[in-house]
């Protein structure tokens, strides 16, 4: 019997490893592969012959991974390019090695792309390997997919901190600004996600090019109504150029100020600089939201743990490679449900799947109510976590065993 | 029967409310006065007359409010200065105008001085007022008290951050510095909390003067050793002469550029320049940490609501005034437990309780064993929140309806 390889590739979810905990589990229930290798450090470790044995992992270490976050595989930036024949042999050197005859590869855009890259070139080249792709990002950017595992938890983060700080913001009576930044460099799903908060006055997306006037017009607006504006930005606000708002000393806005820092600390200064707010508070939640483990939503990670299932049962095909899981939201009796399919990688890779620009509000005021059914069901439910001394308990990485 | 009043002051902690829900549930089971009002937006408010009647609130409303974040009445930064007679009097005709006898002030180090310049007053001029305090802050700064309402579950918050954030940080092999920044303007209680996470290198706090060099070094060493360095700082840190790192161009660290933001960007910069790793990541918790009602601390919220039933016990006592009632740390059978004492206010009033600097240990390299010791117990155990679609559920603040 031969073995499979799983690894883990890109930016971690609070999530990921539910999926590699599915793939895991799905081959104590049903054998398909007498052992189940984590590669370590994604591709790039697997090239290395770094691999972990997760054949035998207990329901106990199980569980409390999928309450881990970080990629408990470790990850890598690597990508495989289409056309690099060496690095290519050398990864079948290493399956060939450890008897392995496929490989499980969780990740984002590029990830899938190197599943389709890779599952091609195998068929033109009669090697009998197989590659499949479960897909994760917090940016929920990937095409065919309804959603994207990890999204959802991260979501869940960023809309508790907006609802939070934001109550602690109309604690005083003073004039005051609050700017939350989330990650989303193309894609605005993170960032928009927090409107289910409710108190998000303006909302800045990558998805519309930045307009300062009209901007700072909507925060004025705000401040005069209630004194209080609560504005939420993507990392990856940019000006009609392309210019991110983050890229420092900027060529177009009219000022020179040097803006260390992100976007939201760019709006906090061009809100100053305008005086229409004597105080601006900025919250950027860098890599928080992708990793808050303790703010998991059960929907999320019950998906994510499920996609790795569904991808291991539909490897017992032979005929099972250049393919990704993805999930397609479907209604039953009017509520959310998620049925699990399988596609070609390459429907997948290379295309950003944007917030659709009509369910976008015009002048920042936020998202329509199609927005809100969307994300609304991602965020449901909360896992019962195993907790030690105070916090959830989380497994040593494998990559740092 | 006369009327009780109580307010909040000062900055928000996740746990000031059930505080004020303690005071309001301790009136229903022994009805000491008629109605409970809620004075809104602390002391400013009610020398407005904003007054808002919490004697009747329902257990259900009552349940959520401890799981509100922020300050449910509203809060201020007005400071009731000693010998502002007109203001003294003005609150007075406030309490005679709706029967109050007596004020619960739920603040931090000012309103603990407030509590005993209003009782020393009113002892003087014989006025028949009563004045008790209930201790809260997120610093964790105040005096005689063992620690502070509120100060667990931000510490439980921000340690969860700092451990899901390093997992997080090692899943790439390339070399990056993680830079978590917390409050903590004079105490560094709180980023002190998070070497509870197990992932603290470098800890940076306001009781040691700053010095760039030493420092350095010691992320310096981490990054040789391990390619990785997490480091916490409080926003408070500082040099030796008092200028804060978050000053902007600063005038000691011998290189000149612009330092926007806070003490973390300060720090980034320094290891930038000083070529010790190609990477660095900033977060600042900002005012998340005060108000993550998502991740609260049983124990803290639990303490929070027995210290607002015990203030409101003690005044059956007429005597009962110029007091704060706070926290004494008792060990039962070798197991943490709060003893509830009162003492006079001014002895909690106008000084900082720091981090002992024995506890401290050098190069910043964290803390000794006491200081873990002293934490644990105040991080334990997750209240059974109430969601609603997803979310902790919260009520509309009493100074926003």
């Amino acid at each position: 019997m031969a073995n499979c390889l799983v690894a883990q590739s890109g930016g971690p979810t609070a999530a990921i490893n539910a999926t590699l905990a599915g793939v895991v589990r799905a081959n104590q229930l049903n054998p398909l592969y007498e052992h189940v290798y984590g590669g370590l450090n994604g591709i790039e470790g697997i090239l290395q012959d770094r691999l972990y044995d997760l054949t035998n992992l207990s329901a106990a270490e199980n569980r409390l991974l999928r309450q881990t976050p970080g990629s408990a595989l470790g990850s890598c930036r690597y990508k495989l390019k289409r056309g690099n024949d060496a690095d290519y042999l050398r990864l079948v050197e290493v399956m060939d090695k450890h008897d392995i005859e496929i490989l499980f590869y969780i990740g984002g855009n590029d990830s899938m792309d190197t599943v389709d890259a890779l599952s091609e070139w195998a068929r033109e080249n009669k090697i009998n390997k197989r590659f499949v792709g479960i897909p994760k990002t917090i940016d929920n950017d990937l095409m065919v997919t309804d959603h994207c595992p990890g999204f959802g938890s991260g979501a869940k983060f960023a809309i508790q901190v907006a609802r939070a700080t934001s109550i602690d913001l109309n604690v005083y009576t003073r004039e005051e600004v609050y700017i939350l930044e989330t990650m989303g460099r193309d894609a605005g799903w993170l960032a928009g996600s927090t409107v289910l908060s409710g108190v998000v006055d303006v909302l800045v997306l990558p998805e519309v090019d930045f307009d300062r006037d009209v901007f700072l017009d909507q925060v004025k607006k705000c401040m005069d109504e209630k004194g209080k504006c609560y504005i939420v930005t993507s990392e990856g606000a940019h000006y009609a150029d392309g210019t991110y708002l983050s890229a420092g000393e900027t060529k177009n806005d009219g000022f020179g100020h040097a803006v260390l820092g992100g976007a939201g600390a760019a709006l906090k200064q061009m809100i100053l600089d305008a005086g229409i707010s004597p105080r601006a508070k900025v919250q950027d939640l860098c890599s928080s939201a992708r990793s808050a483990n303790f703010a998991q939503s059960l929907t999320d990670v019950t998906e994510a743990f499920e996609l790795g299932m569904s991808a291991h049962a539909r490897s017992g095909n032979p005929a099972f490679t250049g393919q990704v899981v993805a999930v397609q939201r479907e209604l039953v009796d009017g509520a959310y449900n998620a049925k699990f399919i399988a596609g070609p990688a390459e429907d997948f890779a290379n295309h950003v799947k944007h917030v659709p620009t009509e369910w976008i509000l015009p002048d920042y005021q936020g998202v329509t109510q199609e927005f809100y059914d969307y994300i609304e069901p991602l965020i449901q439910g909360e896992p019962d976590l195993v907790m030690e001394n105070g916090l959830p308990k989380t497994i040593v990485p494998f990559n740092m065993r």
